[in-house]
């Protein structure tokens, strides 16, 4: 899937109008850093509320943010009124997620109808260093005219 | 994995230990609630901070603390100077998780000298109805004597 | 999801005619053990024509008649005019297949209109010993009125 | 992980020595392509033996061929003395495997001293026209020094 493919029109705003509405997202921290069609980027800074026992970032929020980077690569190819829902996702912790900044990226490997798949990548920084600490895969489902489902 | 079978001395205070140095669980409001050898239960309430874009818990909130509930089950079998870490999970978003509370299960389906395979379901309450709303499953690698990564 | 629960008029004859119909079924040895509503099982005696290099059931022998169990359980659900397609799994090679006989269940979890999830396990015999050597869950679609993709 | 950097002495003739001890392999009719560090492809012919109940590509011979080819494609970084097995895969199928010919391609994404992770895609070739149809990600084990899984 080209990044430089024309998305829909309005993808951009109706893609940050939606991150705007995960609460998550900001009390996280997470910021939404590219949007551009079938991809999306999503960045963290590191605090210790975000860490598990070891105080790296938890695989739970590596996750987190690696779901919104894929669900909203897939999104952004949606028509206008279209919800986005995760089926499902998997997740590989390639290394330790030590860093002081998370960078996620979600890219659409096939736009379907009903189903759309994507792939995301996340990388820690650290000390000027990057480091790819997790890749995964993840099955997105659009619902269209669903009350309560809309973004 | 019998829940009843007995676990490693002091397996429970060293889980309970190990889950309060999450950071992560205090800032999304997690408590630990049941920890048996090879099953460990965790409940979340909800909170607008914790939502997607419609309003439920977001699908990574949801595989946080299933990833944690997974985790804490296989190390509820570890010996005492072990650490765990995620190698890869996959979650299922069976239903829309919309409810007062969160509560993930994980349990050991198989347990090995490196590897630890769990499965963990997630349910959320509304009005006084359960919803089975996640499923999956998860690889987990015990760490021996490696600094910095004990519990 | 009840094995005992009724399922739609002829789901079994229409399940073991689909199955007839899987050209590696036949090739590898595999028949249709159970078929009640929502499950599945399938074995597979051992030949050398299945093994990985050190002479086991191959993985991908194993999730081949694991996905048949799974996509079957899921089928015998579905509607009369519809078929099934598998649209991801993820299998867990828990145990080397290292066996005379395999025996995969797949179960249903949640069967929706157009997506259903399932489990799936498989088991090998050998000297009298059943082995648990994988487990997993799978994404199904239900495809209804599709030309070429009835059963 | 570059295609082109230099792989274990020998480990192409180990990789291809190991292949040809998969009787699955040639009961399918598979033939191993491509064996750089790191990359392996694998082809196959279609033969009514191999498809599902419409007629295409089983999803399991399709995950049996990526399976394969993402573990050599590991094997091919392991050093002289390691035998490899699979932990897990999951794969998602793209489109229907419809066609003369199928073709699996594992790429390491990230090797390590006991796991390495992969990624694997196959295509379909129907009247000179290629199409994507299964992506996944792997998980891999490196044995060395175990009794009868070297290679």
């Amino acid at each position: 899937m080209s990044p430089t493919a024309q998305g829909p029109a309005g993808f951009e705003a109706r893609t940050r109008a939606s991150f705007a509405k995960q609460g998550i997202m900001a009390h996280l921290g997470a910021t939404l850093e590219g949007v551009a069609p079938g991809r999306v980027e999503i960045a963290l800074p590191y605090r210790p509320e975000l860490s598990q026992q070891h105080g790296f970032f938890h695989a739970g929020v590596v996750a987190t943010v690696a779901d919104s980077a894929g669900g909203y690569a897939g999104f952004t190819l949606f028509p206008e009124d279209a919800g986005v829902l995760t089926v499902e996702f998997k997740i590989h912790l390639l290394a330790a997620a030590d860093g002081e900044r998370l960078v996620a990226a979600g890219e659409v490997i096939r736009s379907g109808r009903t189903l759309t798949v994507c792939r995301f990548d996340a990388w820690v920084d650290k000390a000027g260093q990057r480091t790819h600490c997790a890749t995964g895969t993840q099955t997105l489902m659009s619902l269209i005219g669903r009350a309560g489902v809309k973004g």
